[in-house]
């Protein structure tokens, strides 16, 4: 959550007149995204069009040659009226550009804030609006491999040492051992597939009242199963932050609205248990590394994996009681 | 450069509800300021008013005490018709108001973007500005003593160890050795006084194209010496980041602007030395205590003092010349 690098008003100047949207009137760095920097961007705009962006500045973790996959997702489900930000092109047509030896991407500003508490009806817009992806995708020709896969949370685990799992909580090692080998061993492999945002967290959906208005930050999307990305959605929105109380309201209503543009196919409804503490060790796995990886002094905020684990234990005990709608 | 506090849609809501700007449509959080957080705000608007805020919440190294000096001077200078920003008052007519303990203000946004780069008429404008507000502030009743004042250098050099500034540069504990006890017996005591900005660096300035739009973070401001203000303002602006480079044109260009609508007395003209010698020590000693005083992993670029004892050395080689407007 910070801006890694300084852009001053010439070089922005100068970067926007490669694009068709008028001069340059305001930019302000922004908090969001950890692997890149952004600004909110605006212009004197031209006839008709917008006049506030999104300029991203990718710094690290993202692999440049993926640009490609990510920006085009986007252009795609925009242009089949999801609601995602196009990206920008310039005026030779390319979707991203370099700066000071790094890549830059121009994309559509989005209206919209992101809830702390969802309610049960902005819950189930949101079920829909993953649900329209996830359709809209199909037609989406180009593909990247999901590198956060059960075999990967076993390797991000390995470089974590027991003793400093241990101080994180000793519940940690133990809820791995007791998890994670059947999810490596069980792990669907015959579901449907789309290209799944992978990271749908409150903080990457942007609302107005019961709408959604944006669904962003697409830079863990990938192809993989369907159903799994529901299940992420699931984790990331019907709990309490600390993971330690599971709302079926909010849980029922996201399903609902997944499910009524997006049935699930009966394996798919049996697999959601393994694949929601799937989602919950997915994120367990990235937090605990990134715990013991981060400075106790850095200003990044370190994210509790216990959050997770507590997710798991509620999937554990709830079983397919964690996914009826009707409730 | 950060968001120290996460605001979600429920509380933003919550908080613009008691001003009359509409209903909130988008908040980024934005990576300005040091001691405070602040988010980029949008609303609906009321007929005629303005769409676009600036929500700060302060943090720290801000006594709240002060808010009403600093949100007052705002106000003063923005209703005379200087570029910065007026605050927002809520239904009730405060200026500020608390959320999640912290006090928050809303103030005006304003378009512009900071320049890397002066070009001699951007600074004539700089220095045009910053002579504005230093005669508007002549009605402004208020007053804030300033706390980096001379002897206030010198009790942060004497927070810092004589081996960690060698650390940094054994040239550094000279340079102080060197200047500073003249400045402590010698800073003049007789000249004018004004509410001064004491920060105005080129990110503390919006400019769209040769027009200064906005003057911004007056966190610094206070009633001390005018020229001292102009003082720091040229030590701000006239150099290379690095302070190896002089530029004479932005120098004679940013006083011209300023002794245009407030020419100097013969005693101001007289001290620009001794008041430039003291600016650049100012940020030497701010620069020097939190060098050493922020832990190297922490996310917050630390800013090299040497870049300002070298304008001290450049300071004290021109003497006069360096304040010269006609070269």
């Amino acid at each position: 959550m910070a801006v890694y690098t300084h852009l001053g008003a010439e070089v922005l100047a100068e970067l926007i007149s490669h694009y068709d949207v008028g001069a340059l009137v305001s930019a302000k760095g922004i908090a969001e995204g950890v692997s890149n920097s952004n600004w909110l961007i605006e212009t004197t705009g031209t006839a008709g069009a917008n006049t506030r962006f999104i300029l991203t500045m990718y710094e690290r973790r993202i692999d440049v040659r993926e640009l490609p996959f990510f920006l085009g997702l986007l252009d795609h489900l925009a242009a089949q009226n999801c609601p995602v930000p196009a990206t920008i092109h310039d005026r030779s047509g390319n979707a991203f550009r370099q700066l000071d030896g790094k890549h830059v991407a121009l994309i559509e500003f989005l209206p919209g804030v992101s809830v702390d508490e969802p309610t049960p009806d902005q819950a189930r817009a949101v079920g829909t609006a993953l649900a329209q992806i996830h359709t809209a995708s199909e037609s989406f020709a180009a593909c990247r491999a999901n590198d956060l896969r059960p075999k990967d949370w076993q390797d991000l685990f390995a470089q974590c040492s027991n003793g400093a799992m241990t101080a994180i909580d000793a519940a940690l090692p133990e809820a791995i051992a007791r998890y994670l080998p059947d999810l490596i061993h069980m792990w669907p492999d015959h579901l449907p597939t789309a290209t799944i945002h992978a990271d749908l967290f409150p903080d990457n959906v942007l609302m107005l009242g019961d709408r959604v208005t944006g669904l962003i930050d697409f830079y863990f999307a990938c192809t993989d199963i369907a159903a799994y990305d529901l299940a992420v959605t699931h984790a990331a929105w019907s709990f309490s932050d600390d993971g330690s109380r599971f709302r079926a309201d909010i849980s029922a209503a996201l399903i609902g609205g997944y499910t009524a543009v997006k049935p699930l196919s009966p394996q798919e409804a049996d697999a959601l248990p393994i694949l929601a503490r799937g989602a919950a060790m997915r994120f367990a796995a990235t937090r605990t590394f990134d715990w013991i990886n981060t400075p106790d002094t850095a200003l990044v905020a370190r994210k509790d994996p216990m959050a997770f684990i507590r997710r798991l234990h509620h999937y554990d005990a709830l079983e397919h009681k964690a996914f009826q709608t009707h409730i």
